[in-house]
């Protein structure tokens, strides 16, 4: 058999996002003239992205190739898998398959950019299959920390590649709907090609627990909180604000949702029938003020302490309606996300201030996370017995723990692909390599502007925020190149500016001794000029207060 | 009795860190004419406040007494404990007593600052008294993640007040140095007035595990390595940098110390003899290359994935001597500092990138906390018995949880004084109050300049950072008024100038037609001009590409 190289024909995998980090997951698959997107999400900023709305995967490959692009398939409503449709759709409009739900949210999302009148939307059901050029997609019901996900078989003439998108095997899950394993092990008994499985909680030893058990510990809380109960949740995890919403009816309290995407994600949720809420047990903000307190249940947003969702301002004494007291109770329902601990930890403290009580994943069993654990990814790999393991959705070191899973459970390390974003995985004649790289990256979404903020502007915002700006002002004559006005000095986010003239009149002499050095009158390159102020400049406060503030000269010539 | 007011005299315990944060640890009690100083910590910078190197407490409340202060006691050699001491001993001199490796640390710093000629360092050993003013203080030996800390018993004409310092109950320390469990009772059953005590792992059920466990995880984790070691601690950790030590020496590794103050702690704790590492056990960076893999072992700093550390550049692939290979293990033998998850876990993908495996205390236990978990504080408050209690060193709801703590164990709950910093506890004829509150703050350290930036300027570079900034420069004729020169428009961190052009361009006509609204020829106050055009650029900018740069107008009278 020949070994598979770039210049083979066959099927190719490549992700756009997702591979080496949390978020961004896109990915691609291509045969001849037909090409299917597996999910298109986005990612939030990371700390040093100052200012950055959001983050989007570079789609040029896609873009060069619009003709082929036959449809874009979603395995569920997260984000990280849905949320960059906005900004992709604008240069691409496939029509997209996904379950009801996922298509609900994604339907609403779509409203908000008047997007959702151009775009078609097919809603599919597990086990259905649809022909999409040289594609046949099966979808697999999967159990996740959202309802209504699914994984997916591609059926190709290379053979099967099953994408698990994110999963784990509830055996109880909220809504019933387990992880369809029968049609995980048809397709392992019929012969799988490759496997591309979702890396997220391969550190975690054992099994993921049951979203049911979040049930038992609302259970358990309610009965014993004397005063209000505020349960803080993420809005798409419509399984959780079911759970809930039991919890408050056994334990006879009205449940008030609080947040706009939660009112908007419930409404949506009980229209496609994800969930059911009696009509009586819900109040509005004004009704609030006459219910006893043991009477009242909210769900709201803001878990991750964002600044301006209403549990902040709730927690700070700045909302409007709802004021907390002694002997309130509040349920953080959900993950201390990665890089938000700090800012949740000063809402829990907040919290505290106002006499509440705070209850959360660290104390008690109030959240629990919607992957797969080792012993279920060890599970799916035994039932599907791939021919190719490709690790998906995780950091690079969850890519690599994964890959020693697979290995741990029988398949030959030469048939563990670990691929990065824009690797080229060329799958011929059973055989797969990764034959080339294509161009990937990260768009920055800052306001209106898509990509246009790149790296340089990234790094002189960083630079801005640790030691502001100095502007040198320098006026000279156009014709005869004398200093007629200046230097002057302005400067922002750097020192007081009372506290600083010393420095600042300071600053305005080395500028002028510098001058002094250049013969204005006959050099026409300012651009020198500049340099050296900026140069002398540097010294001076590095120096002086050893800071290293933006210094801006500009030259007026007047 | 009279209840205890803001008339009373007797003695006032003032926080001035550490209350309602983690950091800044600085307590103040203050007898008639004498003052003492219970340590004196910094708080490394929050990310909100950008480009602040170190935060010191604010000591407004001593400098206005300075003549009372008799002495700074110290109960142990980390950060948050004497890290402030080289910027207030600018203001305060009196001695400084602690035990020889707290002093040891702190001398080391002060010579950076070329104070240690400048200040009376006082050593003292556990269970010595020492006659300071109307208080006699005892030092009492308590277990720590830093060797030689001490809590302290202070006498007083009002009764006996106990600190802890930072303390746990560890049964088998690695130095053997057992907290003095005897001392505490010895002042119980005499009778103690109040006991402030560590709050830091009051959410944390049962007892903290024994850093001999941490040892434990060594000798199982070394023999089973086929590459080289890299031991990522705190520089300060003595106690761990032994058992690594005694786990290199029993597997046939050597020795390599690598990182500044990892390489100035340890022979700063050898010549004091709390570490012990045989000569030949040690090599340097030029042995490195000569000795086979299995070999060596290296102990850095960096665990928490500084950008400018040496563990940090060698996962970068960026250390000139240190190169990762495929089967090298990097073990990060310490905590997750909450706020640097993120950078930890960026560390840790550039090392598995480099084919490193890395072992951290989330998967096995290579760290364990230096602070008393629950069962150990209701011990510790069983053996003391405070009439008072008043909780330190933790954020406001660890502060919260153990006076809860306190209450099960049975103090009442009007015993348990839930004070915050600058608040002042008056302990008089037996009973306490918090009758007043004093000016303390959090003082900012950026280079040379202390306390010289303060909020105002930590929002002009938070904004700076977000969006950037715009100038827009006038000149005018200072006669006439008329407009000389501009407007022209310059920008930093906001969009990529070429492709801003047409944006900037339409923003010089937006100055335009605003400056022809105002006759400048009569308008004298020009502020209302540059008010004006910041507006209307504001607005623009938000309208065309959503985006709210610092607009700075400089309008130059010529």
């Amino acid at each position: 058999m020949e070994p598979v190289s770039s210049e083979s024909t066959g099927l190719k995998f490549i992700a756009l996002g997702g591979l080496g980090e949390i978020g961004l997951n896109m990915a691609v698959f291509e045969y001849g003239e037909d090409i299917v997107i597996v999910d298109c999400g986005l990612m939030f900023p990371e700390p040093y992205m100052l200012g950055i709305d959001v983050v989007i995967p570079d789609i040029s490959y896609l873009t060069e190739r619009a003709d082929k692009v036959r449809a874009i398939l979603l395995t569920h409503g997260h984000e990280d898998h849905i949320g960059a449709l906005p900004y992709v759709l604008r240069e691409l409009s496939p029509p997209i398959y996904g379950t009801a739900l996922t298509l609900g949210f994604l339907k609403e999302k779509l409203k908000e950019y008047e997007l959702d009148q151009k775009v078609e939307l097919r809603v599919v059901k597990p086990r259905q299959k649809v022909e999409i050029g040289a594609f046949e997609v099966e979808f697999i019901r999967v159990s996740h920390s959202i309802v209504d996900g699914c994984a997916l078989a591609l059926t190709t003439p290379e053979g099967v590649v099953i994408h698990t998108g994110d999963f784990k095997l509830d055996q109880t899950p909220v809504d019933g709907e387990l992880t369809d394993l029968a049609t995980f092990s048809r397709y392992g008994e019929q012969g799988v090609l490759a496997l591309m499985a979702d890396s997220t909680n391969v550190e975690r030893e054992g099994y993921t627990l049951s979203e049911r058990l979040v049930g038992d510990a609302f259970d358990e809380i309610f009965p014993r909180c004397a005063g209000r109960i505020i349960v803080a949740a993420f809005s798409s995890n419509i399984q959780r604000v079911q759970q809930v919403v039991e919890a408050a009816k056994k334990s006879g309290r009205k449940v008030l949702l609080n947040g706009r995407s939660m009112i908007g994600n419930v409404q949506i949720a009980r229209e496609l029938g994800y969930l059911t809420i009696p009509e009586d047990l819900l109040i509005d903000l004004k009704e609030l003020p006459r219910l006893p307190k043991e009477e009242v249940c909210m769900i709201t947003t803001g878990s991750q302490g964002e600044p301006m969702s209403s549990l902040t301002r709730i927690a700070m004494d700045d909302h409007k309606q709802i004021k907390l007291e002694e002997g309130d109770t509040v349920i953080l329902s959900s993950r201390f996300i990665p890089g938000n601990e700090k800012t949740i930890s000063d809402l829990m403290n907040h919290l505290y201030r106002r006499g509440a009580e705070v209850i959360h994943e660290k104390v008690s069993e109030v959240h629990v996370s919607g992957h797969a654990s080792q012993e279920e990814l060890k599970l799916l790999h035994n039932l599907v017995r791939p021919r190719y393991f490709v690790p998906v959705h995780g950091e690079y070191r969850h890519l690599v723990k994964h890959s020693q899973l697979a290995q741990k459970v029988g398949l030959p390390k030469e048939r563990c692909l670990l691929a990065v974003n824009g690797d080229v995985v060329l799958f011929s004649d059973g055989e797969a390599a990764i034959v080339d790289q294509v161009e990937t990256g990260r768009v920055f979404v800052d306001g209106k502007g898509v990509g246009d903020v790149g790296n340089v502007v990234l790094k002189d915002r960083k630079h801005l925020s640790e030691d502001g700006m100095v502007v040198v002002i320098i006026g000279i004559n156009q014709v005869t190149g004398a200093i007629i006005y200046g230097p002057d000095i302005v400067s922002r986010g750097f020192v007081f500016e009372d506290e600083s003239q010393q420095y600042l009149e300071e600053a305005k002499k080395v500028v002028l001794d510098t001058l002094a050095l250049v013969n204005t009158e006959v050099l026409a390159d300012w651009n020198e000029v500049k340099l050296e102020v900026r140069r002398v400049l540097r010294r001076f406060f590095n120096k002086t207060i050893e800071r290293r503030p933006v210094i801006l000269p500009l030259i007026l010539e007047m």
